[in-house]
């Protein structure tokens, strides 16, 4: 039987859950590929700690460089996270004529063309479907059983940190705070979980989807992003009052090669297919122009979901060495000179304000909104005590750039007939 | 440019569908793959027809084997539907040596095994992602990216006429009849029905996925399959009252090599993804032992979605006949000799029946289902008139053979306990 060998950089959580996918599935690969994968080398730099999995210790190296330069090995894998020194490892494996397989996110939306041009030049792979919502497999299938569409949008649930965060502060009206310490005591969250309820995981993410959807190369750091520590659950218990929920959607939109994309908290209609998408479960929502409207549901993080995803990966490299195929025909990730970056473009906002209580201030607010062609959608006033203070009124506003909305929001405190704006979210058009 | 020459079978609605996926893409499949995609024949069996669509007449053949014998065509794509032809047309294509992919899921259900051997013996490819919930691209995914899974369940959503059919009712509260001929208005449903509403179609499908999902053959005529023609409005009401909605779902279970299975208008849980899944849309929802549970949902027909799975497939043979890669390492389909047919399996159920209106009937129900093996898990009952009429009872039990349940009532009708067993729908765990 003919073995493939594979070494592996990095062996922490997503590391061990990769090795016991293969371990746990090496008879149906033999069965279904006539052939033997075998994690030979693993990268493991600090081989005092017990990673409590059962890995025979002449496996282990201390040294990438006796993995990238071993001419055994087949496959490097590379789980050890974030940009560096993880790209050039990655580098210096093709250039060693590995090929690469990651499920690094951070990686690929900062280095991932530079990375596919090496891969192509080499006549080598490239591929990263761990890389964005674990376990789901969407970035192959955008690349070959999708190929034939032009996608027009992508609304993703990226994250299952902060999804698991909003749910939780959905079903039991807990504050954010609250849930955050439940959510890292119980491992969904990190100790500093900046980069989770900041959006920027999910920015990451996005950026690799847009590159495969749209063929244009966003920077994570260009896309706006918004994290969900301002949403309270007042504005959970509202948007469900109008019939949505609040989930931080990563969307991107291809109107006429004018892209445009964020990451923000947004309303979604609870009778959206994102709605049901619930705790730390990711989702996928993309349209072509053949295929419509589609969406791929499933475990986007967790050692064995990624584990799923990085050793399909690797069969299907694997699959290809044997068949002397392991190579892309043109570059894996296009990138069309014709596209523009058109920034976060324009949406229906829900906005959650304070307005004094007195006659006449609604249709001061209302014409102060029509002045920068804000049309209301939908509204909703809460009874006050009328005795001149202030109510909570909630807007669902058309279509409008944010710089606007922003700019009329500021008038309409300036002009005093708004105390205060508590929240502005996105609202999903469905 | 390298030129892919295909022959197409078929120019009805998934053939016109086809070849406008085709035209719309062509641009981005040569950028994606340097190659020209061509359909040069197309087999049109009356050419006198006036298809509405804009192909070169010389295209036209109406002998199929002008197609299969044509030593210039590299793929033959099978859009006639129907298990013959169909499959003696396939067959004797992959004996002349052109890979083949269809759409055709009545001859792939009866015939994909031989029909594979002959491919896999002649170093050919035989695709038929299209053959199941149309766009959504779930095969593939099941056989490349998820190969390091063994999958325990499937769920699906894999009619579109039969799920809009239940959406409507839903929604409005309309009788089966009424929605059934305004679908027929609109184009949803055939003017025959009967292969979608008795969930025929639906078990064509799931013999297709629990041959990838498990390996193992069922015939479709094997699958307990009941249709949706029973479900009443009154059902779906009730339904709602537990916070479940009905859907017809094809589900396979695999428990320690034991494969259960069938076809059934089922109560899903409100709070599950499949809920979600309305009009003629499609999902199916599966959980392997690594990924854990997915969904994949979309557009399960229409000449365009099927359209996007038969280029997806054509593309990815074109892909590897460019590289002298175009045949499988090991059969496609796997059959694994140590799974056994196990039926359609114990499932919880929902029972709606009249019950005579006097004391103690419920104790008697309750007891009767109880020398059954059969638990109550949670119970209605209507108020009545208190005239020795009858009231409506909705039980929903554990789970339980459907032939034991189906003595047991009859038991409750012989002694009298029981009036009449309205309907009898599984409800799915969750």
């Amino acid at each position: 039987m003919k073995k493939i060998n594979i070494g592996m950089l990095g062996i922490g959580n997503i590391g061990k859950g990769t090795y016991q996918t293969l371990e746990m599935s090496r008879s149906k690969i033999e069965q279904s590929t006539g052939m033997s994968l075998e994690i030979v080398k693993i990268l493991n730099r600090h081989p005092e700690i017990d990673r409590g999995i059962d890995i025979p210790k002449e496996k282990y190296v201390t040294d990438a460089y006796d993995i990238i330069n071993d001419p055994d090995i087949d496959i490097v894998v590379e789980l050890i996270g974030g940009i560096e020194p993880a790209t050039t490892f990655m580098a210096d494996a093709l250039k060693a004529g590995k090929h690469v397989v990651t499920a690094n996110k951070a990686a690929i939306a900062a280095n991932g063309q530079m990375l596919q041009e090496l891969a192509y030049k080499n006549q080598l792979m490239l591929r990263f479907e761990a890389s964005v919502a674990g376990g789901i497999p969407i970035l192959n299938a955008i690349s070959s059983a999708l190929i034939s569409n032009e996608f027009s949008q992508v609304q993703g649930i990226l994250n299952g940190t902060t999804n698991y965060i909003l749910t939780k502060m959905t079903e039991n009206g807990t504050p954010y705070e609250e849930v955050l310490k439940d959510a890292q005591a119980k491992g969904f969250a990190e100790a500093d979980p900046t980069a989770d309820v900041e959006g920027i995981d999910a920015a990451n993410k996005l950026s690799i989807l847009i590159s495969l959807l749209f063929g244009i190369g966003i920077k994570p750091g260009d896309i706006p992003t918004k994290g969900i520590t301002t949403v309270t659950s007042e504005d959970i218990a509202f948007a469900k009052e109008f019939g949505y929920k609040i989930k931080l959607l990563a969307t991107a939109h291809n109107e006429n090669g004018k892209v445009t994309c964020n990451v923000e908290p947004s309303l979604v209609s609870e009778n959206h297919p994102l709605a049901n998408v619930n705790n730390e479960f990711n989702a996928v929502y993309i349209t072509g122009n053949a295929v419509d409207n589609l969406m791929f549901y499933g475990r986007g993080a967790g050692p064995l979901p990624t584990g799923s995803a990085v050793i399909g990966d690797v069969v299907s490299v694997a699959r290809k060495i044997e068949k002397g195929a392991a190579y892309d025909l043109l570059p894996h990730l296009r990138y069309d000179a014709d596209l523009e970056f058109a920034g976060e473009g324009a949406h229906h906002y829900y906005i959650h304000c304070h307005a004094v209580d007195h006659p006449g201030v609604l249709g001061q607010i209302a014409s102060t909104l029509g002045v920068y062609g804000i049309g209301i959608k939908t509204m909703m006033q809460r009874a006050g005590d009328n005795s001149g203070g202030t109510v909570p009124m909630i807007f669902i506003v058309y279509d409008v750039d944010k710089s606007i909305l922003t700019t009329a929001l500021q008038v309409l405190l300036t002009n005093g007939s708004v105390s205060s704006v508590d929240n502005v979210l996105r609202v999903l058009k469905s």
